[in-house]
């Protein structure tokens, strides 16, 4: 529907007048963003968007995202003015306060109808990019009955200057993503200034050169914004709109300048800002005919829902759709027979080999899995299961060769994962890690299941040397709240592992797996799914229990030697397989005192082996224990002379600890 | 001079010949671009480079950067043929194997003519746009007599497609960088095969949409590649060269395969190598006359370095120059006038800007410094000392608007900091490390000097919430090997640590500095330069010594609070403020254990507080201590309210303390 001009002109600044007053209130906050943006905001939520505030969650809804998170106003009041349950006038009073859903920038996690956690810039767009993937493949997988709805963008300068931004189009554009479209604010103003002060970039350009189409409006002026967006929907290409607009328009004095940017306009600016639009209403108060405008704008999407679901109650698919959605596993879903197989016939393989079995059993059980590789897929050893590759030609593929763009890749897993029907994978190198960190961060903070499968998790790499080598990582990795970061010593744990965060309906996982080759540490005289509490006891001490190894991952089977080396001089060693700290963390005191009892080390002596930072350990090793570990950068040379060099040797430890007992 | 083409021919071969048998010889590595990119490096080696084997640290020399790294032969054959000092052949010999200057990929701390660390995809390019900054910079200072070079780049698809490509090419084009070549090795292979599966971009249209000149030539013409160079010379703006060539060119069944790409080519292949290319040598041997052209055109620059020696010798700034490509401080710089006219006169600031306050010392006493902010310079405060922006327009400004792009100034301070010269220091918010870790991470593995300002380093950000408030970043960063972290308590401590970061010659240093206002906590009574030993008694307890309170940052002046509140209570607190976790570890160890004493928590309580992660304080809270962190994600909110709710008030940690002593 179009709405007449003067109605749409007092919708916008209704806008404008929350965005002024919730950031006055909260003496912080973005006004420049909302107020510039709010009449293409206004066309696009009033006449175009796709959704029902009465149904947040539902599945054929078009999504939306703010990118340019701090412009956060923007989307509150679009959701209070449009008839979401939350955020009420109330909850806009207290934008920024403790308490209120309406945070700095928005969290998925605090209210309905905000599809991802956006402020840290560039990534809101590149999720979009995976939310747009997502509606394409399951659009392949269930039909336009149940799938069809587009992806919307609000972007800034600053998303589109961050490098993420040049992964995610090139994705995007890759993948002939039509009904991705971003509404760029090209308001020429970034915090420092002017856009000439860091930029002299064709955006328009670029994004051609990328395989977008390219279009541009009058951001103020409905009519052309209603051409832009119709000119999008028609292109089988991702559309960028530049909306040429003023920030902070309406605030007489500071629109145009990065004054309007992230501070409260002041309360003279906003009476003189109250003047020019008109604006009558007191501070949080909105006359009764624009929010009845609004209402029915927001009503829009009633019918079509209805219709909608109408479709899927007769659809032959609808409970597998439904199950996918909800993100529930099938229930027959299980790995028990690989494992069960992996126990009768045992093997020594690297874990991301064992990981590539795994996923093998998984992919062939499980159609919700979208897996790839940020151009390491023969090392990462993510394709399997039969899966076929996800193209511009065939979205009903499950595996992307993402480029060598891991931050893209990693995002567009969240997006993914947040649209729904999806449990994405993606490789990489471990050490690469801090490529996609801010992603990965962002998987935690939504709490999305993404699985994050991390190949050459220490010097075991090799010959690739100290740029290649993860030493610090697996233990910053940890300290990053709801991440589960699982790091498996053989076959049996990367399966169980895997299982582990298929499960794991609210956060990510990081599985750090080996190059080398390790062998099966676990046996059929081993209970089965161990790993599910973080840490257990794979080798009891023989002789009375002097100390007790704590290892992860490939130094598993490295402890077992050392174990078998101080048994033999009569020195009693238990051997903890530590596969996951946070799981182990959530285990109860009892467990927890039983595999770590808290006596005195010249009692019992703890030490740990991992090949990383000895940072950290001390939580495991208590104070006196020893930290096998290594706290310098690697070095260039075969996986064997590395291990020697750096000390993981049996020979090497067994000392160590003899040493730490007489002393 | 131009050689002529048979000659090159071979030249060329020897580049291809090393390449094989080096990659060969160790097992591992990856041939394929050495050999694809052996004739635009025969060229640009034998007749543009401007260098000197002979003195590979000449000041004035061409920079030569392999983006793509993992191409370590290319520059290792290049070195050796041209005629410096290492590789040896011996070396050569030993590629990819413990102890020799070979690595996997090329580090800048093995081998002179490796100008920096390279195999992080993106980074090498990333530096050079530093290093070509750096070079105008200095020419501005000290005239064409002095600095007049270019920058030369090798970079790959890979190199192209990581985001932080887009951000290094964006600043390179606004800066107007014309001495900037790249060669981009368009050879249509990544590894996971042809560059059709992952990206459809119009490379060429995207560096032209950034303000770059671009051109093409055939990468196996020597004549279509001098043309190119010469276009990229004349022309004002960054060049890119699109050099189209065939990967592994020269191995007849592999050649134009990912299959070149990483992996040896293997006897068989390399023996119908030699035969395509007519190489009769053995492994490791060259032809007397190939070894003889490449010394030539090795010795071509000496004449010109000769030259550039007599201009130095009689330039009347000679001292000066030699002084900052040293790297050292003038003698006279010093910030102790500064520090004490703050004990004289104590001010209650944020420690952002009392780092505002040092730089505006520092950058009036000290030329070397090039500051700059990702688009936050008035929250970063790192404009200061009336320093003017450095542009395309006027090279000799000393601040950089590097724009929304983290990684991409990160890498330019990396490169800033190897080209020598300057001292480079940027800002952002201390939670997008996140954004640019793996350049933060290469800067300590380079040793280089680069000060990391990151401020906003807790909850106390407020209001913008989770997304912007650091956690896990303090601990993380700190377990980054060779990077000094430092959290400065007040605006004492903040000049202190500006004074140690500019004293290192071989790391670099983050500062982790607040939003929020803080007491000076150091008066008169105290010494100077306690920031030095890394952690210090602030304050001796009163009572007898029951607890030892280790604060950092924002949360010294806490600690003091709550040691006042225990000494009102009888019982002896000491305050520990600890400013560089690094530092006070390198400390002898009667001075670490007279500021923490070895005994049991029961005689003495060491507590920690630093508002973010616990994890890893056990190393100096011991496993009994107490740790006051956070180990979730933060909150929107006033500074205040979080602070409360996250339990950061003297109230909500002394009863803890209490409790622990008593239990």
């Amino acid at each position: 529907m179009s709405l007449d001009t003067a109605r749409l002109v007092q919708m916008a600044n209704a806008i404008r007048a929350l965005s002024m007053d919730a950031v006055q209130a909260a003496n912080s906050g973005h006004p420049g963003m909302p107020m510039g943006m709010a009449d293409v905001a206004t066309v696009l939520w009033g006449e175009y968007l796709k959704h029902d505030p009465a149904a947040p969650d539902w599945a054929d809804r078009d999504r939306f995202v703010l990118s340019a998170g701090h412009g956060s106003m923007l989307i509150y009041a679009l959701l209070h003015l449009t008839g979401y349950a939350h955020p009420t006038i109330e909850d806009l009073r207290k934008f920024r306060k403790l308490g209120s859903p309406c945070a700095g920038h928005p969290e998925n996690f605090l209210l309905d109808g905000v599809e991802c956690t956006t402020g840290p810039l560039g990534q809101g767009l590149a999720m979009a990019v995976g939310m747009a993937i997502a509606e394409r493949h399951l659009n392949a997988c269930f039909g336009d009955e149940l799938v069809d709805h587009r992806t919307w963008v609000i972007a800034g300068d600053g998303c589109l200057m961050e490098g993420i931004n040049h992964e995610a189009i090139g994705l995007a554009g890759h993948l002939g993503l039509g009904r991705l479209t971003v509404l760029w604010d090209d308001n020429r103003i970034t915090i420092d200034g002017s856009t000439d002060l860091s930029t002299s970039e064709d955006i328009k350009a670029r994004y051609a050169a990328t395989g977008w189409h390219v279009t541009a409006c009058d951001g103020h002026d409905f009519a052309d914004i209603r051409r832009a967006l119709d000119e999008a929907a028609a292109d089988p290409r991702p559309t960028l709109v530049a909306c040429r607009t003023i920030i902070g328009k309406g605030a007489p004095n500071l629109q145009g300048t990065h004054a309007t940017h992230g501070a409260p306009l002041g309360d003279e600016e906003i009476a003189a800002s109250r003047e020019t639009l008109a604006w009558t209403s007191h501070p949080f108060e909105l006359p009764a005919e624009i929010v009845d405008d609004w209402r029915e704008a927001g009503r829009r999407g009633a019918d079509v829902r209805a219709q909608w679901s109408r479709r899927a109650a007769e659809h032959p698919r609808k409970a597998e759709f439904e199950r996918r959605m909800a993100g529930n596993l099938p229930a027959e879903f299980s790995l028990d027979d690989h494992i069960s197989g992996l126990l009768a016939d045992p093997v020594k393989v690297a874990t991301r080999k064992a990981s590539e079995m795994a996923l093998d059993v998984i992919n062939r059980q499980l159609p919700d899995t979208i897996g790839g590789s940020a151009d390491l897929t023969g090392s990462n050893n993510t394709k399997a299961g039969g899966i076929a590759p996800l193209t511009a030609q065939d979205y009903s593929g499950r595996y992307i060769y993402y480029g060598i763009r891991e931050f893209g890749m990693a995002a567009a897993m969240n997006g993914m994962a947040l649209h729904g029907g999806i449990i994405p994978y993606g490789g990489t190198f471990l050490v690469f890690t801090d490529y996609c960190r801010g992603a990965i961060r962002l998987s935690a903070l939504q709490q999305t299941r993404v699985v994050y499968v991390m190949t050459h998790d220490s010097i075991g790499l090799g010959e690739d040397g100290p740029t290649h080598q993860p030493i610090e990582h697996l233990q910053s990795l940890r300290m990053i709240p709801n991440l589960l970061v699982m790091r498996p010593a053989d076959a049996i744990e990367t399966a169980e592992c895997w299982d582990i965060a298929l499960r794991q309906h609210d956060r990510p996982t990081v599985l750090a797996l080996t190059r080398q080759n390790l062998p099966q540490v676990r046996s059929s005289t081993h209970d089965k799914g161990l790993s599910a509490r973080g840490a257990y006891r794979l080798k009891a001490a023989d002789a009375a229990r002097k100390v007790i190894l704590i290892a992860t991952g490939s130094e598993v089977h490295l402890a077992l030697e050392c174990a078998a080396q101080l048994e033999g001089q009569g020195i009693g060693a238990d051997v903890v397989s530590m596969v996951c700290t946070q799981l182990f963390d959530e285990q109860d005191r009892s467990y927890r005192d039983d595999l770590l009892p808290n006596v005195d080390p010249s009692q019992i002596l703890r030490v740990s082996i991992e090949a990383g930072t000895t940072f950290g350990w001390e939580r495991y090793t208590m104070t006196n224990g020893l930290a096998i570990g290594i706290d310098s950068f690697g070095a260039s040379a075969p996986a064997e002379d590395l291990f020697r060099k750096f000390g993981f040797t049996a020979d090497a430890i067994v000392p160590q600890i003899i040493n730490k007992l007489n002393g």
